[in-house]
């Protein structure tokens, strides 16, 4: 062990573990592309007013995982030439950058100073993301996302193609049964009123409503009155309503509980319509209504959405409607809608279900010199150029050991060719192959050794 | 503009330009892999500890770009409850984890705490990483590397098959004329043995030599002997000797003015040995020795290099032999070697050359909807389903502008095709292909249009 340890909340991923979230990161760039968009690569680092400004309650309350620049240094040196006492230093104050908690801040951020670019933007990322959370097996404080943002554009198709894209790239990495929950901020808004909670309580009982699954309702009654301020019996209410099964099929009865309320119609409105293309990006199957979800975020102003997998304690996709943010954080009033996905949470799903594969060999083919003369091994050097320029991974053996020992480490890494080189090769200029699955061994010249190798390289893939 | 800026020495990469860092990105990783190496991806937090320990005293003095927790809060708390003054406070205890400087450090640590991966070990990656540096131009506080480390290896054909490795990037994606510094730790040892400089001063020596290129000779002199306590006179001979014109053909004149001088003759060896294997690598002609080269990082112990371009003002890549890094961190002695790319400085070199193509549509086909009706909007999204998955990236106009103002907008994109839709093609289920390029219009069955649009894709690429 390293006396440095690991930090608390961060994974190291190595030895195909990588090369497996990189290609998983691929299909999803991949998919992103395929819909038009272009990738997006925003900084790490943010300004601790920006990201303060833009993160939900929660996040506030319990902390970011904040960046403080040497800033710190200044501000306890001029304290103490202030003859200030350590009461009256304000940790606000040494706080200047942050590092990212979504991609979502981030990217707004950079449309909002981007104003000349074309719109609808398509921007998707895939980055990781930090939050100074409470660890455990499924908290982590540096995760990642793979998103999109689609910036400026109202159009109610679009939230539908997230909601579709965003269920194609479980499809893809191969979560065919993963299901999305849809609700509108909307509709929740117009239940509210319907229910006399003032607006003024909103982002409050929204920020309860996102705990539905974590907490027990008495718990949760007991916050919004105290914490929030928000009538108890009224409250209790709009849980018991938004609680009941309602599904799609029931929006025709909403309508009419919520005749007059014009956030609610505006709300199912939109619900059903989106259904509707959703039918068209043939994923309709894959959605349910969900009156009680919520989001925990602040920014969002329409459609919310999660995805979920059974085997997942938590939700593995997460997006929405954000018709404020930008202009909330100084651009111009640039309606956005997207999404992102936990990597981490749907690698651990895949894991579990068996389906993810980190079985990825470095080298297909390992080149072994028989002995360990420079000359011999530069004849290995020589030979490996070629076949690697026929798109053969080739590693060679340096170590000097013995040939025995050699083909032991290629039969453990699972690679499917050795190629050995020795005074007689470098002599004849050719290299022997040994295919390790067959056992069957050749001679060939050093030269045919790439071409040959390329051709059954779609074969061993 | 926001009104929260972008933070100070960072960037934003979008419409594109992020495309084509992934694709570069996409290339180095294609080459790593080719040799047999598989990817790592370090957290970007470590210990402040771990930092502190293996920086160069450089950023050690200047201070990293460090991450506080939310630990700073409990120490204030504390402090204020001990009665402790400002004076009193250490802005060390302050400091929990920060965020890397480099990919060896992490990289190291990974190896350290995992004793039981397969050696030798070849392990890249592709990381943001960060400095808090006095910013410009050319410094940036979050820039890219790309690199790679031997680990578990002490024979120099890995040393050079790093800098053939690394030489091999560069040409790939376009730096057909980078070259590569070369020298020994081994040998400044030697050299600075020879002429009296005590071993205490060793490390205080090479800080001050990585400077060379930087600043005056008069100032360096100075700093050697005011911060270092370097004897003047014996460190102008030094930098009088190292700057005289020696490379490669040199070696034997060396290896006789060095006689007896073990730490010298096994550097010169090294090197000697290192160029003849980089003939097999067919990377000779791109190397030079360069007797002044330091490197500024302490952890180094043999072999270092430097890539440049002469369009750059300083080094595009770089990279040694750091045999005692992952001991010195709490590891089993695990000999390496590697190099990083710096990816922003390699774009701004290929950019200054017009080799760097950032001009990449998002979408290949647009889709086009005469109507803005739901049902068209529909038939649009299926019609290219279709589309997509024959491997065209496609995008569709959901916003219900003029036809015109659509066409104008897939001109000044680049795409390459526009597909329109109205209440006759939905009908008739066919879709109006149009080639921007010819001006060619032609009707299809909307079955047809993925397969045809397909077959054409390889053109348009």
């Amino acid at each position: 062990m390293s006396e440095f340890g690991q930090t608390k909340g961060t994974n190291d991923y190595f030895a195909g573990e990588a090369d497996a979230r990189r290609e998983m990161e691929q299909t999803f760039r991949e998919n992103f592309r395929n819909f038009g968009a272009q990738e997006v690569i925003p900084p790490a680092i943010e300004s601790a007013d920006l990201l303060n400004s833009k993160s939900s309650e929660e996040l506030r309350e319990e902390g970011l995982f904040y960046t403080f620049t040497p800033k710190s240094f200044n501000v306890l040196n001029e304290a103490a030439e202030e003859g200030k006492s350590v009461e009256e230093l304000n940790p606000q104050d040494f706080i200047d950058t942050g590092l990212r908690f979504d991609g979502t801040v981030g990217v707004s951020r950079v449309m909002a100073e981007n104003k000349d670019v074309s719109k609808p933007a398509k921007w998707f990322y895939n980055i990781p993301v930090w939050r100074y959370e409470d660890t455990g097996e499924d908290r982590l404080r540096e995760f990642w996302q793979s998103g999109i943002e689609y910036l400026g554009t109202e159009q109610l198709a679009h939230d539908a193609e997230a909601v579709a894209l965003a269920n194609q790239q479980l499809e893809d990495v191969g979560l065919e049964d993963a299901y999305f929950e849809l609700n509108n901020r909307k509709f929740i808004s117009g239940v509210l009123d319907e229910y006399s909670i003032p607006q003024s309580q909103e982002q409050g009982a929204l920020t309860i409503l996102d705990k539905l699954d974590k907490k027990e309702r008495s718990e949760l009654l007991d916050e919004a009155e105290n914490d929030k301020g928000i009538d108890r019996g009224k409250f209790e209410d709009v849980l018991l309503f938004l609680n009941s099964d309602y599904g799609f099929s029931d929006l025709d009865i909403l309508r009419q509980q919520f005749e007059g309320n014009q956030a609610a119609q505006e709300g199912i409105d939109e619900l059903e319509k989106l259904r509707s293309y959703l039918e068209s990006y043939d994923a309709a199957d894959s959605v349910e209504f969900s009156p009680t979800l919520a989001r925990g975020l602040d920014y969002y102003t329409g459609i919310v959405f999660e995805g979920f997998h059974e085997d997942a304690d938590s939700s593995i996709a997460g997006g929405g409607r954000y018709d404020d943010l930008i202009s909330d954080i100084g651009g111009e009033a640039t309606p956005g809608v997207g999404f992102a996905l936990g990597n981490d949470r749907i690698i651990d799903v895949l894991e579990e279900n068996g389906e993810w594969d980190e079985d990825m060999p470095g080298a297909r083919v390992y080149m072994i010199p028989v002995t360990d003369n420079q000359e011999d091994l530069e004849y290995a050097i020589e030979a490996s150029t070629d076949i690697r320029q026929n798109g053969m991974e080739t590693d060679i053996d340096f170590s000097g050991r013995s040939i025995g020992q050699a083909f032991s480490y290629v039969d453990n890494q699972d690679i499917p060719y050795a190629a050995v080189v020795g005074p007689d090769e470098r002599e004849a200029e050719t290299v022997t192959i040994r295919d390790m699955d067959s056992g069957e061994e050749y001679e060939i010249p050093s030269s045919q050794a790439g071409q040959k190798l390329g051709e059954v390289r779609d074969r061993v893939n």
